[in-house]
């Protein structure tokens, strides 16, 4: 019940951390979509663990198999599965965490649940399983090309040090030039030293991921619960270690005046446009053509280095070693993910806007 | 598509603004829950419009009759339609911006997704559509109520007014005492004063509404796309005018270290609890017993009395002038929406929880 | 859970036979579907209690208000809320049932499924639910019109009493000239006095239903699971006192070799047709533009005017009573209903085939 | 949009003929059900194709690969990923239907639907599929075994051989005991002989699969448009070549009094019981606890290794050859499928019959 993702463009992922592999059905994808398996493969390079001294060491290839659903090279309208073998797991750095509850994360919650749990590296709620809905993501991505429509995410804070440019006044594509994602290089270079003690330190930190979606067309979005940025916010607080969600003028927002935060409509070569953007592209909970823009707050991640009290399974007091392969600030890798979840929210709305009108 | 929250415990709205009136069916609420008509009609009072000095001056009984579903005063299992009719709409009001744009309204967007839209008072896109989510909310809180459950939203910033208190620090019974809802006392008398000289100054301004829920059980919550907090956060960014939501440390979570953020496991008679509660009582998206913890933004509401430029549908210039009846804070009144969509979200993953296991 | 059908063109009903009223939202209707409210009534009259010797004699006028959804005499594409008050319901008719189980109703597994249940005239499990389903199919039936898209529904069989004759043979229009709603006079004749001999004996007796679509377009239906006759089954198979569905050739085919029962391809005017059409217009679970064909088998209804020896909830043995007003066949008031959730299956898939192809 | 199936206990299948290979993921089955891969794999062996010489000669082992959900022996509460590899796909056997629509087949409504199809062996429209659903049903079936619940499906119909006996005179054990799976070992002989001559004689011929499902709670099924019925109908008109459904009395209940087809109710060792069973074991659409009883009829496979008269893609008369491994009868291996589809329905409602109460 938990699994799936999107009403048309519909995705459902499976696997654990320390199982046989992960994947994707992608189901509703329509035919037609040309799918580039080199862009495809690419998107995961960008996700993949061990890219850089400020991400987790494990070496996982996450090569894409294409079990169905592309027939010559585009996609035929039945389901897309995308299949990723696991095979650097060593799920023996694990057993030390059988029967402990590490501090915020997810064992005692599954354990309760279910009853028993997959306790390898998290097993289900290892971030891992974001490896399948960057792949979901890039045949969306290559649906929305089609359609020239753009998404770029990159890093606006790490701790403490925040970015305060707005995303008009940047080359976004500066942000794939370094390790950390941020478009601006002086920050960036900042951000990666503030990661690399905070690894030193044994421990984590948190961070903020900004996206932008530009071409949108105007209409995309249900009008009561299924807002776009309603359905933006549940994709992006999907993501693990995700804590807070805002777009266009959000939490600022609040302090504004009606008067100040309005958009005043305009035509430009006539088109309707907005004079300002504090909608974030989105009115009533429907695109209305602007820039879709929008923040998404990470925690920093559970697992550091240093050892941390705890409780196991019968209560009993333990000390929960620091081991495993962990990444130190999760931002830079969520930069793809992010964009995934966007691409898949998007292309599952423009499916759903053809069935508007008769 | 668009209209149904919840996937066991499954609310459907309809009804426009100026329309014959507004309801919802829920359906999938378990038999036996005993309905207390009294309780339903006193939530909707607490949102409904003309409370207060600070509220909307339309009048609206917001009387709910009960359709179906419940028998003997107690659920039969059956949909449960809840009708309210409106009897206070004033149409004609509406008449000066049938072909007119109003600023960051979704006039426009809804006319280019539907190619027509009931123009009437913002038709579906008023948030009048809350007033059925605040019935069937009364529903599921009474199913809550059986298992000890219990939500308190309540305000916490209007402007740049904010209340820097914990919820554990204040009797947040106290935030019913005040037409604004905040439980601070002289809090609450700053904004009310706040938001008077906002409205006579014929404009809006924004805020926000935190809410705490206290008494779940663990194990709510799904593992991947349903997280707790994902759909928490759909239910709310679903609300008119929201701009963001955050849970837990939420974004000022951003900051912290793992070390300091991290919830340490122990026990209390017996029973698992953390130390702290950054983790805002969720857990790899799974309840973990602790209170669960949210804040919403909303931004100042675009309607205001004051005249806007703005452009009619064939792209020409047009002076929108403020008329109407409008809250010129938003706040006050959904304090009961954010805990009917809280009350609902957990309603379903109750449900939801009981197949968890064979 | 179980009250909605359909993906994009989706109903929910509620309601139960001797409440407030039942009624409908259907939503996912595309905007700009004229309604003939008209038309809407007319369908209702044809499915309404009382309306000849061989139906029942409770007095329903099923007048339908419309509540949401429909603006200037059009659809809007939000949610249009139908609602029929209940107005000549006998609750006290059914006293003598409260705690009996009358054989093969509802009664036994709804009290076992739910621990309690509205017993007033079967409450949910009357067939009275159907009106709502009506109201739906005609608007569905509005917009299957613009696209030439048609759809009739008849008796075949009433008893032994069965009509030889393809729909190829006759005109389907002269069903609704004659009670029973057959379109073969002669027989139409021998059903009605052998319904009517039933009434007098006290009894009631099955029948079948025939159906056929014509016009739809190519590719109605999804390849798996949502086979277009696969969810006709479903909707046909939810219809009160349904036994049995079959489409093309049915249960005959069975009989068939391969080679008789294949349909030859050929082109007539440019347009692919096939020679025969055993396949009932449904080829791998999609409409390929033939005519759509299907029998749907009623049982008698289970309330007869004799009595009935039962048990009541404490399994004492009762005589069950034949009280009340009810039909001695099903089949005349049935044809609308089949041909209202042939029109809601049809616009369903009308609407997801808008998205098999970028 | 199509290729799930089941609301809880949620499976969804992919994959081609002739592709890389095929599987299902099952989304929703609860923890701690117990896995016997040697069983899981015994299923496959009951419907992999090349097991007598009444079937294709397609050889396939079938091996399923378990790559998620299951861990120590258990079910996790996770999704369960089945993947089944193609191994014997021989892709260049169906050059010659690239272009040609081959009558009766689903090479013309893909074509159409989607505008491209992967001609291949039927692509997505090849029974191949029903693996995915074997496999998947075997874990339905072990979540049944634990609540002794039984399903049974056996051949009662070949041609115009039909098997009148009732299942509660045979022993339906038996039917595993001959190739063709019908539990009368005379009529047995006859069905065998004369499917080996319909494939000598390069023809194909069609046939009903019966089946019983025994120890089923009171309570599944949903009072409206999942009745418990009408979702079994789905279920099998889903599966390829299926033209009928009818359970309890069927389309023969139609010639019956409601005197007559009536189960009256009694109680036996203080447990309600019926004592006839018209009802097929389902009552208002809900489980009554008495077995549950229906046929599905399948037409003859619409491949024959006949010539046949056909067009191509352009409209031009072609002939298409009968080429390729294809069973003369679809029944025998149609057994498994029915049970599967039949486990997983009824897993499905056992999972939404928990939240019927509070």
């Amino acid at each position: 019940m938990s699994n799936s993702f999107g009403k048309i463009f519909k995705i459902t992922t499976y696997g654990e951390s320390h199982g046989v592999g992960i994947g994707v059905i992608i189901d509703g994808c329509p035919a037609g979509v040309e799918v580039d398996e080199v862009l495809l493969q690419a998107e995961m390079q960008r996700r993949k663990p061990g890219q850089s001294k400020i991400t987790t060491q494990r070496k996982e290839e996450d090569e894409v198999e294409v079990l169905s659903g592309i027939f010559e090279g585009k996609t035929t309208g039945t389901p897309i599965a995308l299949s990723i073998r696991n095979t650097n797991q060593k799920s023996k750095d694990y057993s030390h965490i059988k029967d402990s509850y590490r501090p915020s994360h997810a064992d005692f919650t599954y354990q309760e649940k279910y009853g028993l749990r997959d306790y390898r590296g998290g097993g289900r709620s290892s971030a891992r399983e974001t490896a399948a809905r960057v792949a979901a993501g890039a045949i969306a991505k290559m649906f929305l090309q089609k359609l020239d429509i753009n998404i770029a995410a990159y890093v606006t804070q790490v701790g403490s040090l925040k970015l305060d440019k707005s995303y008009l006044e940047m080359d976004l594509k500066k942000a794939e030039e370094n390790i950390v994602r941020c478009p601006d290089p002086e920050m960036a270079e900042k951000m990666i030293q503030h990661i690399d003690e905070t690894r030193k330190n044994r421990d984590t930190i948190g961070g903020i991921v900004s996206c932008v979606i530009q071409g949108t067309p105007v209409g995309l979005g249900e009008p009561v619960f299924d807002k776009l940025h309603a359905v933006l916010g549940q994709a992006m607080l999907s993501i693990n270690a995700v804590k807070g969600f805002e777009y266009g003028s959000g939490f600022e927002g609040v302090k504004m005046y009606g008067s100040e935060h309005n958009d005043r409509f305009e035509t430009e070569d006539g088109k309707v446009k907005t004079a300002t953007n504090h909608s974030g592209g989105i009115q009533g909970g429907i695109s209305n053509g602007q820039d879709i823009y929008f923040n998404v707050a990470f925690k920093p991640i559970a697992t550091i280095m240093n050892d941390q009290e705890s409780i196991d399974k019968d209560g009993n007091k333990v000390t929960v070693k620091g081991k495993g392969r962990h990444d130190p600030c999760v931002v830079p890798r969520a930069v793809p993910i992010v964009e995934a979840m966007a691409a898949i929210t998007i292309a599952d709305f423009l499916l759903r806007a053809k069935t508007n009108k008769i």
